[in-house]
């Protein structure tokens, strides 16, 4: 069955139960031509939208329908909290093409809204129509913050400590093993994979940090560590010295490695869809906060480098040389 | 030139000129992980969302860059034209073959920003990614209303008079002509095609009507009638009576099914893309503010019908006799 059979409004119908868990603050959910919401007193809102196209963001064989709602909804998620924000209303809008099942698109929505709850975000409306070709989602979500509390990119200080919310590279690795078909039939290539299709919001994280002194300059890792560094560099007008040594590699990523014959440390800073919290704090704040972070979400802060005002990306080697590198992330060639 | 020679964040330097023409409620637009602005004080957010597929919505050889853009923008304000609402913050979600040159995208962005000018909606954000096949736009809008002014669908009471803004059925004359890749060498054909290409949103007519006494029901008709106004007829529980003689048809559309040998009645009825509002009205309200309305836009309200408890749809020919209608509007089937 497909969407031709049922027809969009058919579909908007088997799909809208389930959507509105947060009700209390909706005015009109699903079913007007918007939707309309009351917003959070006090608060700034934010708005984020991430598009996924079919063969360039996923390949469809490779990808359930539930991985693939889940991961579009976790990568907007990720913007949100990269801001320091709670997320609060989300909006789908879909093109399916005439070989998308109706199962494959509902097991979609299943995926979005185990994530939605887990979060207790409201599917308050999107649009839903059919495509020649590619499967396309869009998420646009809208979220809510403190306005002093909101975090930047453009606000690192020469001096600044550098640090990650968890592994990087892994993502890049599932999906070495997607675009070569490579079946992933251990405990540590399943992991990789997972990393890439299931990315998790650091969305309590995110809230953390926004709360603690001395945060300054935040970037959730889409494109890869060199490139959202580097963003972090060029819009705070300042330099970067990473460890390579200090860089958080999980040693599936270095197992993978080891098999594949790749160099764990390149795969972290070129890889992307890592969606950990990349983020610079003052230095004096810096341990107290990882100590406090390890107390309450029982993993760590990786620290990893510092802010420097040469206005260059350098990466310092185990051997203790100096490497300078630039942003290498994917820029949306990924599948090809 | 296309968007793998300049690259994601290339073009959207050069786009991102002219996007932030109402600085003073925003707080960070283009450039971090979200947009953040202040909202409207003791108003109801909107937000509405409208997904472009090429070869469904439109075909890009027979569509200049600008008139796709403007109209992405335009279906969106009239959805919040449809809400009573203003329109406040865009943001831009596009897909862009190989084949699409950065000219044709720029040529897009000045159709959105020349009407986002015209509206004083700033573009905050959106995500350039590329695609195998198909051009895809999603445009998400964030509006603002006063709660006790918005404008439903399922309002309509018995005894309602039904109205509309402007002409029904040239934009699906547009279509087609461009379908048929009949030229438009006629004035007529001309006004028909823009009809179809530069659809005008209705959003100072939304917020007039929102402020009037015993404007019910309302709609943008975006389906085409019989759709839009069944949309109402469910959601309101109620039965429509339409007269075919009042139905309001243009001199360009009756030239058109003369020459094409088509019922401009059926044209209407059966069309979409109009993006003239659809709402309903007191009886003892309609004809004061019909007068209020031809004074402050020059242009008339059409009385097109009645709300009836039938639970029928129902055609009234110029004959007197009665035909009973159901929904055809396309429900995305435009293009094929």
């Amino acid at each position: 069955m497909n969407l031709r059979d049922i027809g969009e409004f058919g579909f908007i119908k088997r799909i809208s139960r389930g959507c509105l868990i947060r009700p209390h603050n909706v005015i009109k959910a699903i079913g007007d031509d918007a939707a309309a919401f009351i917003p959070a007193p006090g608060q700034v809102i934010l708005v984020t939208t991430d598009l996924l196209v079919e063969r360039i963001h996923f390949l469809r064989e490779a990808t359930s329908g539930f991985n693939l709602g889940y991961k579009a909804l976790s990568v907007n998620l990720s913007d949100i909290a990269a801001m320091g924000g709670i997320a609060r209303e989300a909006f789908i809008s879909i093109a399916v093409p005439e070989n998308c099942s109706i199962e494959y698109l509902e097991d979609l929505y299943n995926g979005i809204k185990t994530l939605a709850a887990e979060f207790d975000v409201n599917l308050l409306g999107g649009d839903t129509t059919r495509s020649k070709a590619d499967l396309t989602i869009n998420v646009s979500l809208v979220g809510y913050a403190f306005e002093k509390e909101i975090l930047y990119r453009n606000t690192a200080q020469h001096g600044d400590i550098i640090c990650t919310t968890g592994f990087l590279g892994d993502s890049r690795a599932g999906l070495y093993l997607i675009i070569n078909d490579i079946k992933a039939d251990s405990n540590e290539l399943k992991a990789l994979l997972n990393a890439h299709l299931l990315p998790k919001p650091y969305l309590r994280e995110g809230r953390f940090l926004a709360r603690q002194g001395g945060v300054r300059a935040v970037i959730d890792v889409s494109d890869g560590l060199s490139s959202d560094i580097g963003h972090i560099a060029e819009e705070s007008n300042v330099g970067i010295r990473l460890y390579s040594a200090k860089i958080p590699v999980s040693n599936n990523l270095i197992k993978f490695c080891a098999w594949f014959d790749f160099d764990p440390v390149e795969y972290a800073l070129a890889g992307g869809e890592d969606y950990t919290l990349l983020y610079t704090i003052s230095p004096d704040k810096a341990d107290h906060v990882a100590a406090d972070y390890l107390k309450r979400f029982r993993n760590p802060l990786y620290q990893i480098g510092e802010i420097t005002d040469s206005g260059k990306m350098e990466l310092i080697l185990s051997n203790g040389r100096i490497r300078s590198f630039t942003p290498s992330g994917w820029d949306h060639f990924k599948y090809e």
